[in-house]
């Protein structure tokens, strides 16, 4: 298949392109990225992008700003900053994404545990994690010709532990590799409208 | 209690401040009202809001527009439309009306049943109630002064049959007052983080 992984040189991106790597095109996307530079945040970014990409087999998502901050102090404005980027980020993906994908693609997004645990600190994460589950779940009702969109919900990953250990105290990881499984299994799978939990 | 009861105009609304008149005094807000006008898109217009109001027992809001929409169609510019005000609108009311709350006051918001049944045109409903519901579960971890905040998801109401019907084929309504017993519980009783389904 020919898929498109955007946040590819992120710690999960680059795990899920080297699971995926080994039997498909990988056309590695992203904010930094010298081949298909992408501001997610962005329409005409990413209509250029999928310019730039053809049509695709696989949209796969690994990408998207969160804000983490005390409640008590959270302004309306920092709340925000998850809406327009994982959240409405990785919705425009798929939502313009959709055309650019031939019958019976797949679009793999990224939510994570927060949206079932909430933590300190993390009234924002718990909102836009959960609304892409939602967005996800209603859009698998929708998508014509074939095409499926699921969701990954990873814990904390091994190696964000040392960053973001003290904000998940008691919660166990996951490796990156750990977590890339499920993006295969939604990319090569069958199912649609899934929130794979991977913790 | 001294409660804030925002789209109180609406058929929700209206059935709340019903429910809660005869023990409490309800200060009537909305974007037409005349007492209490309010945009909740707008930081100034909440902030100017709570000047109006001086110091709460408990903030209500069923207040906030959605973008109903087929998928194949639907562009990130209207998906926003529900991100910034029915998500967006109600959480700048918590975020900012936080620090209006007397001490172990409460805030109760509005999501819906589509947050967890997905229907026709509907992936931006699902995202937005299923992010409040999240919000709404984070927050509860960080209020202080013994703050609580919960969330309201009602059905179709039998009020609405008639307009939404359609979208919503084989559901259950209840009756807008049937629905204001569950803010009534929100608002009067103990509990925090919690959502409240009425269907």
């Amino acid at each position: 298949m020919k898929i498109l992984l955007v946040g590819a040189s992120g710690t999960l991106g680059r795990a899920i392109a080297e699971r995926l790597a080994p039997k498909h095109q990988i056309l590695a996307a992203g904010r930094s990225s010298a081949d298909y530079p992408v501001d997610i945040t962005d329409d005409a970014s990413v209509e250029a992008l999928f310019a730039r990409t053809g049509k695709l087999d696989a949209i796969v998502s690994a990408a998207g700003v969160l804000h983490f901050g005390p409640l008590p102090e959270m302004r309306p404005e920092q709340f925000a900053i998850g809406l327009n980027d994982k959240l409405l980020g990785q919705v425009r993906l798929a939502l313009l994404g959709q055309h650019h994908l031939n019958d019976g693609g797949s679009i793999t997004l990224t939510s994570g545990i927060v949206a079932d645990e909430p933590i300190r600190a993390g009234a924002n994460a718990s909102a836009v994690n959960r609304a892409l589950e939602g967005f996800v779940q209603g859009a698998a009702c929708e998508l014509q010709r074939g095409l499926r969109i699921n969701v990954v919900s990873p814990t904390l990953l091994t190696e964000s532990l040392e960053a973001y250990g003290d904000f998940f105290p008691g919660f166990g990881t996951v490796t990156a590799a750990q977590a890339a499984l499920a993006y295969q299994r939604s990319v090569e799978g069958v199912q649609s409208g899934r929130v794979y939990k991977v913790w």
